[in-house]
This record gives C-alpha cells, structure tokens and sequence, in this order.
C-alpha cells in the first residue's frame, strides 16, 4: 500500500491519521511537539525529524496545520516538504487556509513536480475520529481519483468542487453558513431565555421545522448547557472566517453577516475565551443582553 | 367530534382545514375572500359569514391569518370572534404575530371567558398540505392538552412552550434562526459562484457537513436553481422579524444578525421582490457583486 506521510498531529490531525494507520497505510509522521506523535508511534507509525524527511520517506504527504503561515512554512521551511520531495509527490493539505495562497502554493508545488491537493474539512473532532468528515477537494482530477481512497478512509463525503483553491474556497464558504447559523441560534436562544420562555423547549420545538440545522442541534444543546470545551476553537473560526472575507474582497462578493460574525468572534476572543468552542458565542449575546440590563 | 371554525383560508389556513376536515372534524369556514372557502364547502364544511357566526357555531375556532391587525380586527371587530363568543369558547390563533400583541388578546380573551393559544407554525405550504408543521404553543396547560388532538391533526411536532405569547416568541425565535440560515446560505453561494467554484457542488459538500441545514437543502437548491415561486414569501418573513426585533428591545435582547437579515429583506422588497420566496434573498446579494464588478 501507498506510504503516507503526515504531518500536523493536532486534535483534528491524530485521530485521521491513526485512521490511515487503522486502514493499512504505512504512514510516517512528524509534529513540531513530537511528544504528539507517541501513541500512532506505539501503533506502528514510523517518525520524521522535519517535513523534508516525510516527503523523503512517502508517496503521499497530508499536512493537517492551524493557518496559512504554518502550511507556507511546511511546504517551503528550510528542511520542508519541498527541500525532501522527489518530483511524482502527491501532498494532499487538509488544512484550513486562505485560497488564494493554497492555489500559489499548488502553482509552486507543480513547477517542483509535485501535484497539490487542497482537501480542507468539516465535521469537527467526533468526524475526525469517526472518519465521517465532510472533505472539500480542490485540484486536478486524475490526482483527486488517485488519492480517492486514502481520503475516503477519513471522510464520509468527498467531493471535488473544482481545481487549485476550490476546496479552501468551499471551506470558507462552509464557515460562513455555520458562523451565520450559530450566531442566529445564539440570537433566537438567547432572547428565548430573556423573554423568559424555556429555550431548551424552543430548541426542541426549532428542530422540527424549517430552523433545523446541526448547528441547532449539537452547537444549540452546547449553548443551553454550558459546555464549551471545543470541539471548535472560537480562534480557528475567526481565522477561517477572515480567508473568506478575504475572498469576498478578491471576487467582488458582499458577505456582510459574516464580516458581522467575525466581529462577534473578534469580542468573544478578546473576552478571553478564544479556545472555547466557537459556540461561547452565545456568552457575548448574554453579555450584551446583559449591559442592557444593568 | 368538536366542531372547529375556521378563519383565514390563505396559501397555509386552506390545506390546514382540509387536513381538519379530512380527520372527520365537522367544519365551519370564513375568509375575506369567500371564494377561496369553496373547495372546502365543496368537501362538506359549513360556511360562516362572519368571524362572529363562526364564534357561535364552534367550540374551537382556529384563526389563521397575516398579521398582529388581521388578528386584531378579527378578535375584536363589531363582528369579530368575541362578538360571537359564549363563555367556554377555545381561540387558538395560528397566525404569526406579535408576540406582546398576542399576550394582551390572551388576556382580553380570558376576560370574556374565552380560553387562548397562540400556536404558530414552520414548515410552510408543504408542511401545511402534509400536515407536518412545526407547532409552537403558547397558553395554559389544560387548554393545551384539550386542543392537542386537533394540534397533532396539523402538526408533526407539537411543543407547548410556555404561557401566553410564549408561541409567538418561539416563533420569533424560529425566524431568526431561519433568517441567519438563509443569508448565511446566500452569502456561501454567491461567493462560490463569483470564484468561478462550483456552487451545487459546494452545497452538496456542506449537506455532510456541520453546514447542514433544512435551509442549505431546500433553499440553496432554489437560490441554485433560480425556483423563487412562494413558498414563503420575504414580505412575511421581514414582518416575522419586525416583530422579532420589537421582542428583542421589549426583553433586551440584541438581535444584531437579524436586523441585517430584516434590512436585506427590505431591499428585496424594495426591489419589488416582495411576494417572491425569501430565498430570492440571493438576488439582492447579487446586486450587491454586479454593482462591486460594474
């Protein structure tokens, strides 16, 4: 089978690549904090010292990291995936990141013979560890069929929307619709409880009509609880949301509720609670609802 | 069986009767327009003249109509429902109102004798036909229990939420949810297009994803598709989040997405896209890049 390598062992990164690992894939890994790489080492994973090393030891690398600078870093570092790949690597990034510098990435990576994937994700840690996640696959499509298999064992749906960029573009429109959505159902909760009728039964009662969102469900039940152990980083959601506002300037796209939510989740992280799950947005409404008050 | 009135028989309160109707209910109709109750005159249902003749002939009369006036007026007009009520009469008005307006006829109601739930709905014409909306009661407990037969007759969920205008404002609640969802979607969809991304294949994507939502399915397929015919249309949704955003100063609570959710229905509206279904929300984000490109 295909040796794979990967590289990012974050809470989304490690339980996709034990899956690999699960699957039958001899897959090397590296971390920046290798002490991440122990339990899939145990499992019969082989260690990196550097991306560069990763790219020597596989056929495909996947990259799993937080943001754009990371990923540029990776891929062209002084001991990166491109100083270590011989022309024929695929690298598949996974990683969530700004569009329009994966597609110049893609551009970089082919003049080195290296054909790229942008192949960002949706479904959080539980799709990660149950290889449910939603893959959106940007690149050319005899390298998307070819890497089909690898990326099935990590998804439930894998769909090419297009070429270079298309999948990071596709995230970001992911994270709109699920920035628009939790701040509307923190809006809808949060006046339920003010008005003082119980939002657990509004939530309920939502669910069974055109409201219906997993947003409601999972993110709302997280909002009536409390629990905001992520799941989600608030910070990620932020970052994911500023590539799309990014591109909404580059292709002349108005996207107003979600330069709406940024600036929600700009007050939430400078409130102190950016590695909450995105879904403490709600504790910003109450915040607000609550300088009302007072 | 109870005999139930019936009063307002528009694109929802007609299919809502007929499903009365056809579960052995026997029937008394009114509408402004008397010519739309002849189908259900046909099918055996009695005519009314008046919200006040259909007040006497019924123990419990539905009301289903557009707006917090139309309720009024039929609640309290010379010939109007309490014109007609004996003491013991039920009143479950299924128009989407409200809420604080709600409250005050429940008690002015209460005041004649007349026991009252506001129970409006979500699911639309199609949930309507099917007999599968979304009900949302406000009112006290024993009357909800009595009416519950009737409630299931319409509805595939049934939730009592709380005492009077609790309905109206799970409602609210649902219109922001539903509002959020739709730009959010819009927003996605726009984007993707304008970066030359394969929008279908971006919505099909985010369906397996924690985009999912009831909106992404059905209403991005008709911003996808170009299909605007109502369905629900914005004009109402905006007076279901006028009425959301009087609930969010009554209770001090900040609705921030969904007052630009309300001021980009407005410029539908004043686009003359008013009686189109509110996923032609879509259209005005189109303006919006046309106008940024031009």
């Amino acid at each position: 089978m295909t040796t794979i390598g990967f590289v990012g062992l974050g809470v989304m990164g490690r339980p996709m690549a034990h899956n690999l690992l699960a699957a039958g894939y001899p897959l090397v890994v590296h971390s920046r904090t290798m002490e991440r790489a122990a339990p899939l080492i145990r499992a019969g994973a082989a260690a990196a010292g550097s991306p560069a090393a990763v790219a020597k030891a596989a056929e495909v690398v996947i990259t799993m990291l937080p943001d754009t600078p990371d990923v540029e870093q990776v891929a062209e570092g002084s001991d990166g995936l491109f100083a270590g790949a011989s022309e024929g690597l695929v690298w598949i990034d996974m990683s969530s990141i700004s569009s329009a510098a994966s597609t110049e990435l893609a551009a970089r990576a082919a003049a080195r013979g290296i054909a790229m994937l942008d192949a960002p994700v949706s479904g959080g840690e539980t799709g990660a560890v149950a290889g449910t996640l939603s893959i959106m696959v940007g690149g050319d499509e005899v390298t998307f069929e070819r890497c089909l298999p690898v990326l099935r064992v990590m998804g439930g749906s894998v769909v090419r929307v297009g070429g270079p960029g298309a999948g990071q573009l596709a995230k970001a429109c992911n994270q709109i619709v699920v920035g628009c959505t939790l701040a509307g159902v923190a809006e809808a909760l949060v006046l339920a409880g003010k008005a003082g009728v119980d939002a657990a039964k509004v939530r309920e009662v939502l669910l069974g009509g055109f409201a219906q969102s997993r947003i409601l469900d999972v993110h709302g039940e997280r909002m009536l609880t409390g629990d905001f152990a992520p799941g989600f980083r608030a910070s990620l959601h932020r970052k994911d949301l500023v590539n799309a506002l990014d591109a909404g300037r580059t292709y002349g796209s108005s996207l107003m509720l979600s330069s709406l939510v940024t600036e929600l989740l700009n007050a939430q992280i400078a409130a102190g609670d950016g590695d909450l799950d995105h879904s403490a947005l709600v504790k910003v409404y109450e915040a607000l609802a609550d300088a009302h008050r007072g």
